[in-house]
């Protein structure tokens, strides 16, 4: 019964240590944004309905995992404070990440060449760009990766969670 | 990668079935259509296009499921005969298992006391009754509860499937 839920922009770092998670922690689930919006909910776009629709079927997906005792690391950009609200609330155990990354550093790492992309004006509403990140006012661990490495999130995060017996693996 | 699709009339046996087999591999998530209609579907009716968005996001919650080698038992009556052979051709590794049981003795077991209620005029569109079901024409396995017991119908789920290697969990 135990989801981590990870905010943050994209490319701030939240899949690469959500990896590192499990590679410790094989039996740990991660339901990714891309993943999730080319099956789940492939039939939904990003108007106000079908964000929270997503995010109903998210929370779902979580339950349902966590009621068969797989834990989840659930890494979605989720920019509005509400989304991490709602998440927290309907979720039994739910604990909130934020990937705390500026903008200009993930722009620059641009891992996946979507900035460029944004900035040549071929993605519209754009999370941090062309549309708002709200930082999370519920956050349970704040991960800066600029001042920290992925090993160190990684670890941080375990005796964050881990170490607690009721998030026990 | 691998999917156990259980087709059958309500209160043929799927569930009590599938629990027998996560007793023995506790890895097991069994997925069920109670479970499913009231989480993750539970803003679908039972239109034909709700049926199918039903239908589209349960092979997608295994496609995911399946991909973190998680496998599942996906328990629901699935009346149908193109569902089961959406779900067995969407889905990378599906075998689909009939557990057939005749609607009179579901009837006569009334587990839930659904029968019951349809009998009273209290459910509409009940699958065997007032809305058809039709035999799988693509079963991999047939299990008989009316001549086989639980135990047994286990043992031969697992000697048809968990034996072969790309099965073995």
């Amino acid at each position: 019964m135990k989801t981590l839920w990870m905010t943050g922009l994209s490319g701030a770092g939240k899949t690469t240590i959500a990896t590192g998670l499990k590679k410790t922690y094989p039996k740990i689930v991660i339901l990714d944004g891309d993943d999730i919006r080319t099956g789940l909910s492939s039939d939904l776009g990003f108007s106000i309905e079908d964000r929270n629709e997503n995010l109903r079927r998210l929370i779902e997906v979580c339950k349902l995992l966590n009621k068969n005792d797989i834990p989840v690391i659930a890494s979605f950009i989720s920019p509005f404070d509400e989304m991490r609200v709602r998440a927290k609330k309907e979720i039994p155990l739910c604990k909130i990440i934020y990937v705390k990354t500026s903008l200009e550093e993930c722009e620059n790492r641009d891992v996946k060449g979507l900035y460029k992309k944004v900035r040549n004006g071929e993605i519209e509403n754009f999370t941090g760009i062309t549309s708002p990140f709200e930082e999370p006012t519920n956050a349970d661990l704040i991960l800066d990766t600029e001042t920290t490495s992925i090993n160190e999130c990684v670890t941080k995060t375990y005796k964050a969670f881990f170490e607690n017996k009721d998030w026990s693996i």
